[in-house]
C-alpha cells in the first residue's frame, strides 16, 4: 500500500481532501452515481484530470455509468487512512480539547492522542482521560520523548502563536489548528485549520442564499 | 449588504468556502500577496473565473501586485458573516456538544445556540450551560417554538439518521453534521459534514507524502 501511494503525484494528493468533500456533498444530496463530467462542473477541475487522479488511486469508472458515489467515498476514506501509526499530542485541555481526549479518535486504530499539555497541569504531569498531561513548560522535552509527529491545537487564541513557536523547535510535522488564529510555521510543518465559526457561517451563508 | 449579496451568482457563492480555505493555506505558508494566476494553479480554477468571482465580491487586485492575502482573508470572513441573526439548536450534549454549548460561538454576535436536546434531559427541560435543553421527544415542537433555522448535530452515530428524519419534518434549513454518518436529508435541508477523523487522517496523509 505505502509503495503504491508513493507513486501518486503531489498535485493529486493535494486534491484528495477536496474530492472527498465534494463527494460528501453529492452523497448528502442523495446522489448515488456520478460522472467525471459532473464532478468537473461542480469542482471546476477538468474531467481529464479527475479521471487521471482517480486512476492513480485505482478507482475506475464504468463507461456510461460513471462512479458509484458510496464506493468512491469508502475508497477515499480508506486511502486517507494510513497503515502506519501516528503519535498525536493535544495542547490545551479546555472544553474542546477535553472532548477530543475523551473521544480520542476511537475509529482510527492507527491514530491516538498519547500526550497532552495544559497550563493547569503540574510540572511533573498528571493523567487526564487516561492520557499523560504535562505543563506546557515541558513541550520541547516531552514531544521528543513521546515521538510525536502531529499536534492538535486547542489552546485559547492568545496562546496559539506562542505555543506554535515552541512547536517549531521540535520535529513535529503537522498541526491540526482549531484556533481561529492563522499561525505562522516554518516550511517543515504543515497546518490544517478548522475554524468552527467559519464552518457555521459558511453554512448559514449558503442557507440564506438558497 | 444583503442586496449586494443577492446579486452574486450561485456558482460563485459555492466557491467561497473553497477560496477561503486555499487563502488560509497560503497565509499559513507565510504568503503575503497572491496573483489570480497562483490561486488558479493551486485551486485548478481558471484565473478569469477567479478574477470575476472576486470582482463580484468587490475585491479588486492591483495590476502587477495581485491581492493582499490578509486583506482577502478578512474580506472573506466578513462576507461569510451575515448581518441577520440565525437561531441555532444543538442536538446531543455529549463531550463535543457540551464543548460547543460552553463555547457558543462567542465571536459571532449574530449566531447563537439558543436550544439544545439530549436524551438524558427530562421531558420538561433543564438548563445546560445556560441553554434550554429538552428531551429529543420534543424536537419537532421546540424547533418551531424557538424559530430554529440551523442544527448542530453531535449525537452518537447510531442516532444520527433517526434524529435527522425528525428534523426533516421541521422547517430547519441546514445541519452542521459532526457525526461520521452521511445523513440523508430532503432537498430543503443543506448539510455540511465535518468529520474530525477524516481531517486528522488527511493531514497525516499529507505529512507522510512530503
Amino acid at each position: 500500500m505505502s509503495q503504491e501511494i508513493s507513486k501518486i503525484p503531489q498535485a493529486t494528493t493535494k486534491r484528495l481532501p477536496l474530492y472527498y468533500r465534494f463527494l460528501q456533498n453529492f452523497a448528502n444530496a442523495g446522489k448515488q452515481r456520478i460522472s467525471s463530467q459532473e464532478l468537473s462542473e461542480a469542482m471546476k477541475i477538468d474531467s481529464a484530470t479527475i479521471r487521471r487522479d482517480f486512476s492513480y488511486l485505482g478507482a475506475l469508472g464504468k463507461k456510461g455509468y460513471g462512479y458509484d458515489v458510496q464506493d468512491l467515498l469508502a475508497f477515499f476514506r480508506k486511502t486517507l487512512d494510513q497503515d502506519e501509526a501516528t503519535n498525536v499530542a493535544l495542547i490545551g485541555v479546555g472544553n474542546l480539547g477535553s472532548a477530543f481526549l475523551k473521544y480520542n479518535f476511537r475509529r482510527n486504530h492507527n491514530t491516538k492522542i498519547i500526550l497532552a499539555f495544559d497550563s493547569n497541569s503540574p510540572h511533573e504531569g498528571e493523567k487526564i482521560s487516561g492520557i499523560d498531561t504535562f505543563h506546557p513548560d515541558r513541550i520541547e522535552e516531552k514531544i521528543e520523548e513521546f515521538g510525536i509527529e502531529l499536534v492538535i491545537l486547542t489552546v485559547p487564541s492568545r496562546s496559539a502563536q506562542e505555543v506554535t513557536d515552541r512547536l517549531a523547535k521540535t520535529s513535529i510535522k503537522g498541526i491540526l489548528n482549531f484556533t481561529p488564529v492563522r499561525i505562522s510555521v516554518p516550511d517543515s510543518i504543515r497546518v490544517q485549520t478548522i475554524d468552527l465559526s467559519v464552518e457555521l457561517q459558511t453554512l448559514i451563508y449558503q442557507i440564506k442564499q438558497s
